[in-house]
């Protein structure tokens, strides 16, 4: 049963697979068209502008809120990760108004889906273990590889939790961020190797004026690690230079990015750590498109995705005062971002 | 393109798949409904009566043959598993005439899914090793009991296939025969966990007039060890009169099984080679019907399932003119079977 509070949104919330099954079956009989974006909440501008483009481009839009428990490993923030349903719920009535006075062009948001664990995971409680029990959706090697690497259940929690949700909605079209370029590459797989009848979108990174990628997790950075962590973007965008300037070579690409992190560490070794940001760079990767395998050379006519990934550390003194994000610095934040190095003509 | 003998048939033959998800557009706006029958093909009796229950119960059935390597071992039969083509589509024609003359109120085979292994494992090639890659989808800890226990790709390539198929052809029901039990409930998990919108319905084990079930791999017995073979069935048989008679405990129902298995066994042993044929029992089991998990005493309000699976060992030796099935009683075969303990009123 519903709570009486949920009727008065201008979408249906449903949280059980049943009433959402009834809905879909009525909007494929009217011609309708639904497109689906998947969300852990906390949603951000960058949620919002796959909704827009969702609704650009379908009648209704469904938005699913789950934070799926398989994809954090026994060690990762799953207690942790921002849960925002209040200011979530306000920021979709907003974009519903904005999409509204955008007139009969544009779809709405017809539904929120905000199912519980005991939905997604009918049979078995969700394992983070990686030899846990359970059904489970393996798309391997790419999940292996990247950030596959230092987490060795996401995907799989990932390629799992879409699949249901691509059984829940039905939609003709599901929207991921390019922000999380593996977790587009491992949905595209699935999709073709499952012959799922949805078609999958990718909208653009959506970044701060500064450049800085947005993520629900940059909440935790506070000032000076957000600051410090804008490494990683300007490393990614001066590798990408090296690539428009005419270099394909993995040396002459991927140096132009390590000398930014490497000279941005060395800088913030320099200081005193109340006033420092440290971090480690997990990876910085140039990869084929497809399979995401390195490449020692960029063949101009596939392109190919420049990545990384930076872990930044807690700081380690902060002063009065200072803004150090959600949890006062003491949370490690894992930072990542991608560039697509696209074909030439 | 289809070839141009495809044509004569009652139905369509699909090898791809956006042919067939047209088709199932227009059956789904005209509100029809789909029936699906997988198989891997050699069809036989219990194949046919698959197909008459999704007829009676759809307006249209599709049919998919196509033995799927992934729940293959790399030691098992893939290669020498029948392949009869010709004699299938004599046999669905003949079913289809057979429907026809039952009139409006039963459907028709409207579509056979015949796709190639590039279709339905697009990306790598389909890997039988335990550790291979691709995209699989795993129900565990269901896959690894019973027939799992002995063949450990089985079921992760059954779901995987499973999954394709049913998002491919989008049926309302999809049909199973009680005869692979365990495949039965790995479907109905694999159903439950992932929200596939397809019921799954069981159609009953059918049996030769002495009982035993019929299987595409009795082609393989020969006479000898078919009448061998049926010790299996007459174990079960005499476990479920016991327990049917008021017996619960485990020890009780099993021994009546394997008192069979055993005499049966020590007749043959005291043969000579030219006139016995041998095996060995893999398991008998007295299992939940949801977990799988064995059972230490029947719940009579829940029932069980009681299986098993004998290893017929090839014929040492054959005498001039003997029946010895397909292979020459050399090809060893795995016969399984099974009876469901209904839960007590």
């Amino acid at each position: 049963m519903a709570s009486p509070t949920l009727r008065q949104h201008s979408f249906q919330v449903f949280r059980d697979v049943p009433p959402l099954r009834e809905l879909r079956r009525q909007l494929l009989l009217s011609n309708r068209t639904i497109g689906l974006v998947p969300t852990m909440g906390a949603l951000h501008e960058g949620h919002l502008s796959l909704i827009r483009q969702a609704a650009a481009e379908n009648t209704d839009v469904v938005v699913s809120i789950y934070v799926n428990p398989t994809q954090f490993g026994v060690n990762e923030d799953l207690a942790s990760y921002p849960r925002t349903w209040d200011s979530d719920v306000v920021k979709l009535e907003q974009l519903n108004d904005e999409l509204v006075r955008q007139g009969d062009s544009h779809g709405r948001i017809t539904a929120i889906l905000a199912p519980t664990s005991k939905v997604m995971y009918p049979t078995l409680p969700p394992s983070s273990e990686i030899d846990g029990d359970g059904s489970f959706v393996c798309i391997t090697p790419l999940s292996r590889k990247l950030e596959g690497a230092s987490r060795p259940v996401f995907f799989r929690g990932v390629a799992t939790v879409c699949m249901k949700l691509f059984n829940i909605v039905g939609a003709d079209r599901a929207y991921f961020g390019q922000k999380d370029v593996q977790q587009t590459v491992v949905i595209r797989r699935m999709v073709k190797d499952f012959h799922i009848d949805t078609e999958i979108k990718i909208g653009a990174t959506v970044r701060e004026q500064d450049g800085l990628a947005m993520s629900s997790r940059n909440v935790y950075l506070g000032t000076r690690r957000r600051a410090v962590g804008l490494a990683l973007f300007h490393a990614l965008k001066a590798a990408e230079n090296a690539y428009l300037s005419g270099k394909t070579d993995r040396k002459d690409i991927l140096d132009s990015a390590t000398q930014i992190t490497q000279k941005v560490l060395n800088e913030q070794r320099a200081l005193q750590p109340s006033e420092r940001a440290l971090y480690e760079v997990d990876y910085i990767s140039l990869a084929d498109p497809d399979t995401l395998d390195e490449l020692d050379v960029v063949d101009p006519s596939r392109g190919a995705i420049l990545s990384g990934a930076l872990k930044m550390a807690p700081l380690e003194e902060s002063t009065p005062g200072e803004d150090c994000g959600l949890g006062d610095g003491k949370v490690p934040v894992r930072l990542i971002d991608n560039l697509i190095l696209n074909p030439r003509a």
